[in-house]
């Protein structure tokens, strides 16, 4: 088949305006949000409905062109992005943003891949119920690439990643089969569990359509505390007393930087650090059933014990909704502020939440040593042994420099990741900022087992080539 | 390689003494506990070590002998047991019985694959923590079994089935390669979730050999309560209303109907109703921080309005552990006392929470129409949508009669099961008993996608053939 027969056939299948091949259409679908990839496709599709997107992929098989699904283009690993060969086909699937239903009493909400997260959140809320996958991109990245990518958030240490809070599939495989494994079940053991392969693969391995979710009871009373500690292992201390104290209401545990706070008051108009300074701090959450007084109660209670203690220097609980809110926006200004302080490294690691404190000692020793005067700007999720352990350069730097020793720094940090027992993509997935890296980390045996799944479930190689393998 | 020669390299591996032949040594492993299946081997091979099941499983991969994993052979489906070929090596993994870590600040315990799965939660709760899965055979199943056939339990409400609760694997592919991913992390999105993979397949892809697992705080406060009911749909209506009033401190809701419940009183000595006669009831237990007195009154409280609102008949809330413990043995007898009773039909399913009630109507209506007297014995797991729906010959009916009437009995209750978007086997999995109701129900789509993988896996077909597909 030629590339216009092709097209056309796509055409007949989604309709002609939703074949886009101008420049000017294409552009915002072929550059991610961060700028960092410039891909080239044949056209983008964008169709309707599971049907359009099994004729879209049966058509494309045919023709053994590649095929990138995407979802809200915010990935952090240029998932969603084609090579420059031009060859591929875009599959988006933001046309397909219904939600099919919603089960109060099963507790689920079937949503289509294309659904905007934040649009589910609230389909959940006006139904009574939360649905508790929250990050910054919410308000526009989707909820299939979500669980392409098995994204994290803010709330995984309560109620898991994407991938605990799914219990049923749609896909669409590489030959064009549409699978229907949209089950709304909370136990089901009749054999392999193959939803468990789509989600988190990246769009390697077909193409998530639609998903049963899991959807739990509103919290009634929130208790948000922002805390001065020493440091990061005693955040780690302070997290273990929390969930013995609390149980699941430890809803987020949040570990910040001095540094990353200096950056948000630095470059965040109107932000203000609540406490003196000190070398950390926590954001604490808990929430659940009962009443927000009595809640807020029980976390001071806590944190004069931990006073007492020496495990906290200081501490402030929100007394309204608004002070928990301006918590949290320093939070989640962060990321914001630091992009406004000019280049960045970033890495997105986890490691088992006991070497928390062994990681930053040596990762912040090694790369002091290494790159005299480099910024480290530390966060993330203390519950999870998930930081975002950025890197912004020099004051006195140069930009170029600096994004050139971007290698040398990953390998620093990624090495002893690695050696802590860690991984070196904790929520982002790997797309194909990380590929390389994968090879180098993962043992040979892993990846032959992940190459045999993908010649499985994609022997002609068309699923987002280039991606994760 | 003949016969002999595959079991002198066999006992060159794991000594002599560890590979059994002698019909007294081999008869324990080649009948499942319920006594519905008797299988032959070659041998009976029980080694050590990873290092000596992977040179176990090499040695049979290279004599293309098929291999039967063996835990605690608690299944219900007859997944450890061999076919009646007698060419199968049996590997029992009961000699890799080591907690090799356990990391509190982490909150994950590393066992082997043949611990007993009483031993992993002594062992947890030895460090001050709580290892959550909980079922009747936790004495003698291991955990590499549980992990296997994904166990589930009277604690998935709040904990999740054994997959939720894995971080972590080690296994042995079918090629004999050890496969090392014992990692500690919650979040790790680098690559396909192979472990998701291995649990849950029962053995048809490789050998789990370890696993990472997650702990808990332990609570500190329990509440448990009996209700009277008048109907499964109140038992969903009160869950829900549980939920919104407790969230995550409800551990446990089990629905228990008036025949099993009679069973147990019947047959069980000193078993004794805790209140009048009712359709059905309901155990429900509260778990979490705080003080027992408190979570009892507050049970007490939502039990007032809730019999002040006609959603409950009645109520008793345990005043000490000892009335717990007796209220936990009414729910826990009722197999035993069904055992009793005779020989019964049994089904372990799951449908959408919502539709509970659907079923239950459906399938009592088509039972009693079918097989008149039939006696319905159906408890289980509200929460996750699963009943263990047995059924009992009728008072006056004949054993034989009853027995060849199964094959109807299950294609009234799985047809019903099917229709509501269910699943025909909720948590005991598929093993040899299954396998031709899983052709029936699943679709093609599914069980060619579960077949690609096992040949990706598996291409020699030797990791225990004959189980679920």
């Amino acid at each position: 088949m030629t590339n216009k027969n092709l097209i056309d056939t796509l055409a007949a299948i989604v309709g002609h305006d939703h074949v886009l091949t101008a420049d000017y259409d294409v552009a915002p679908y072929l550059t991610d949000w961060r700028g960092r990839y410039h891909g080239v496709a044949l056209c983008i599709a964008r169709p309707a409905n599971t049907a359009e997107v099994a004729a879209v992929v049966r058509a494309c098989a045919e023709a053994e062109t590649p095929i990138v699904p995407q979802g809200g283009n915010t990935s952090h690993c240029g998932a969603g992005i084609p090579d420059a060969t031009g060859r591929a086909v875009l599959v988006s699937l933001s046309r397909m943003n219904a939600i099919r239903a919603i089960d109060t009493a099963n507790d689920t909400i079937t949503a289509e891949a294309g659904c905007i997260l934040q649009t589910v959140q609230e389909a959940a809320a006006a139904a009574g119920r939360l649905f508790p996958l929250s990050l910054a991109a919410e308000g526009s990245c989707q909820i299939g690439g979500n669980l392409a990518t098995n994204a994290g958030g803010v709330q995984v240490l309560r109620y898991g990643n994407a991938r605990e809070l799914t219990l049923g599939l749609e896909a669409v495989l590489p030959d064009g089969q549409v699978w229907d494994g949209l089950r709304g079940l909370r136990k089901d053991n009749t054999g392999y569990d193959l939803k468990q392969l789509f989600i988190g693969s990246e769009g390697t391995l077909g193409i998530i359509t639609a998903a049963v979710l899991k959807l739990f009871p509103l919290p009634r009373a929130t208790a948000t505390a922002w805390l001065a500690i020493a440091s990061a292992r005693a955040a780690v201390r302070l997290l273990g007393e929390l969930q013995a104290a609390f149980g699941t209401a430890l809803t987020a545990c949040e570990l910040i930087s001095d540094v990353s706070l200096g950056l948000v008051e630095k470059n965040i108009p109107g932000a203000r650090a609540p406490l003196a300074d000190s070398p950390w701090y926590l954001l604490v959450e808990l929430s659940g059933p009962g009443e927000d007084e009595a809640l807020r109660a029980s976390l001071s209670d806590f944190l004069a014990g931990a006073l007492a203690g020496g495990d906290i220097a200081d501490a402030v609980v929100a007394q309204n909704g608004r002070q928990a809110e301006r918590l949290w926006t320093l939070r989640e200004s962060i990321s914001e502020a630091q992009k406004i302080e000019g280049v960045s490294i970033k890495h997105d690691i986890s490691v088992p939440v006991s070497r928390l404190g062994e990681f930053l000692d040596r990762a912040d020793t090694a790369l002091a040593a290494a790159h005299p005067g480099i910024r480290i700007v530390a966060f993330g999720h203390v519950g999870d042994g998930n930081l975002h352990y950025n890197q912004s350069r020099p004051e006195t730097g140069e930009n170029a420099a600096f994004i050139a020793a971007t290698p040398a720094v990953n390998r620093v940090v990624h090495d002893i990741v690695h050696a802590l027992g860690g991984s070196i993509s904790a929520e982002h997935g790997i797309g194909q900022l990380k590929r390389e890296e994968l090879r180098r980390y993962k043992s040979a045996v892993e990846l032959d087992m992940m190459r045999a799944v993908k010649r499985a479930l994609d022997p002609r190689g068309i699923m987002n080539p280039g991606k994760v393998l």
